[in-house]
């Protein structure tokens, strides 16, 4: 079991998917009025251009770009390590280099040229600035690179990638699922393999060690946290904390297949649960099914998160709502994608869309539980792509 | 094998090395005149404040923030789900927390009113802007704060995080050395556990099980390639390529535990290694040698350069260093740290201060080979914290 033979991987994604994506691009930065995008980020440079490197994400040494201008030839503006790594993965032929680390110049010279070599009909320039974003350079160089570019303007281009990447082709949910269905093998294991007097930290690591060897590409994401019937709160962990008799274990992890995330959680008890876990394990699953249930094409995100609040608010507290600050979330690329859950979010659902439903429940104690599991919506409804949670909490032996 | 059963963890860093942490930090501001720091990224959090947490590296949907004046305490200004994981991770008391997602106001009214509750000296606040640094909110969230602070000016606060984190406490190096340790023993392994047929993926995966059992917290970069008598370059893949007789396998990890990263690569032949490979694999192997030699206190981040190309422009092409951009860098929290290993690196070698020497050969048809070790300067030379590669290239049986 713990040995990846894992070797039937999906069909990479066709050249006529990122034709699809770079003339919907096109469409939307017409509306948006921008002459080009200049993309910093990773995961918008692997959904546009294609471009597959795990190197930048974790040396910050060196920026990489991607140029893509709303007519005409985009281009890699990438540092000479990296010339490769960009032709053997992205469609775009394009490349241009610069010998980096060269703190004096990161490429900009670069991106000024092309940037003064575009066709110039809006003057704006579009630059991931905006929620939920993270800049793949250092913001001096941006800074200086604003100045550079005059007479273009630099605008934020989040809303552009934000419309481009929410709906999701039918390779793309093949990806979510997955990295679902790796996640829920190795939760379906788990008490099997988790042992009394193991910590945080080695739970965390047993589970990593499962789901690569069925597959995953990167398990960064394993929140692993155990509290007295309950957590103490959400997204910690794993600490060296050793869990104990009545103890909840809760993990919610985002395993990576080919580019794209799961986020799911589960719960399980060490020994018998209490009759307060049990109800309210059997709560948030009710208030999951009422989530899945609202998840349909026009309904709204506002609308998903108040189908799972009125199932909490029975007898009480939907106050997991006030920690968690939502009830699930987008996702895609990444572990956590708009829309949000939450109120005021009118975002309308739309076949294609991916999205995860995950209500957090308070408990008398002050302990929280939450579930999680992930959807896309359909013409008619939604698909779960997650293997449904069991309703009662799962016991580990100790 | 598979199995973590790893329990033994270094003990957890101490309040004193915290207090000492802070102390350098406020004598470091002074002179560089902040009024105090604004930090954003998760891995300064972690260094100063003790925070530990893996969700905002994986969500970009809420910030997080560490606020730490140069006199009077400093702050954790976190989403509400963080308040838990930042009071059981960290020695700074005074958290403050906002209902987040909150697009059109993400914590910034709190920042606002403890900039302007600090106390005025310089009229200085510095943000990591500078080289080598990656912002942990939109940047159209910044621009408003900048503008929310006045008259305080934002400045950048690279300078002061890269000087306060270039040396390294002994526990520091423990946990760098403990995460070399680990890569090596799987690296050890892998003619065993690697086959015929498996494809760059499922070795990497190979690979990510072996180090998470062995007791790496995280494995998320792990550059795996594959070539014919050599790679095509530095940096890329894993792709779906499964490798063939004669091939090179390189294999680029940073293995994390408890925060802290190893970089260290090595080379497998498939089969015998033509009289090519095995020449170029000796000529690193001497390089990283001279490397090794050259990393003494006092020593310039350039000399260690110098020593490595040296060796390899015996009889012609230290090509790779084109490619490459540096032979080897710092290493520390991160994979890649400064200083870089390159002409024009300045940077005088001081006890403390941890540094990969990795030289990188272009062979005659193209191809690519390269090493990497590191090592902690002492007092009186240096320590190797990798177990030195072999000097003859393994080989895999196919």
């Amino acid at each position: 079991m713990l040995e990846p033979k894992y070797k039937r991987e999906l069909p990479p994604f066709t050249r006529a998917e990122f034709d699809g994506r770079a003339e919907r691009a096109r469409r939307l930065m017409a509306r948006a009025k921008l002459d080009g995008m200049l993309l910093t980020s990773m995961v918008n440079q692997e959904y546009l251009a294609g471009f597959q490197c795990q190197f930048p994400v974790s040396s910050p040494s060196r920026p990489w770009y991607f140029y893509f201008p709303r007519t005409g030839a985009p281009v890699g503006v990438v540092p000479a390590v990296g010339e490769n790594a960009w032709r053997t993965s992205s469609w775009v032929e394009e490349v241009r280099t610069w010998p980096s680390p060269r703190p004096e110049n990161e490429g900009l010279d670069i991106l000024r040229d092309l940037i003064a070599g575009t066709r110039r009909r809006y003057g704006r320039i579009g630059v991931e600035m905006g929620p939920e974003t993270r800049l793949g350079m250092p913001v001096e160089d941006l800074l200086r690179l604003r100045d550079m570019i005059r007479p273009h303007e630099m605008v934020d281009c989040e809303p552009v990638m934000r419309e481009l990447r929410f709906i999701k082709s039918k390779a793309e949910i093949a990806r979510v699922r997955r990295a679902c269905r790796i996640a829920c093998a190795a939760f379906d294991l788990l008490p099997d393999f988790v042992e009394s007097g193991d910590s945080e930290k080695v739970i965390m690591r047993k589970m990593k060690t499962r789901c690569t060897a069925l597959g995953a590409d990167d398990t960064s994401y394993m929140m692993t946290r155990t509290g007295p019937q309950g957590l103490p709160s959400w997204v910690a962990g794993p600490y060296d904390h050793v869990p104990r008799k009545g103890d909840v274990l809760a993990i919610d992890t985002g395993c990576k297949y080919d580019g794209y995330s799961s986020d799911l959680n589960r719960n399980f008890s060490f020994g018998k649960p209490s009759d307060a876990v049990r109800r309210a394990h059997d709560k948030l699953w009710r208030a999951t099914r009422a989530g899945i249930e609202a998840a349909v094409p026009g309904a709204t995100a506002e609308q998903v998160f108040l189908a799972q609040a009125a199932i909490l608010n029975e007898g009480g507290s939907a106050d997991g709502f006030k920690r968690m600050g939502r009830f699930g979330h987008g996702l895609g690329k990444l572990l956590t994608e708009p829309p949000s859950n939450k109120l005021g979010d009118k975002t309308k659902l739309r076949p294609g869309m991916v999205l995860t439903v995950e209500p957090g429940l308070l408990m008398d104690n002050g302990m929280m539980v939450a579930h999680e599991e992930n959807l896309a919506i359909t013409e008619d409804g939604n698909r779960l792509l997650t293997m449904r949670a069991p309703r009662e909490i799962p016991t580990i032996r100790v």
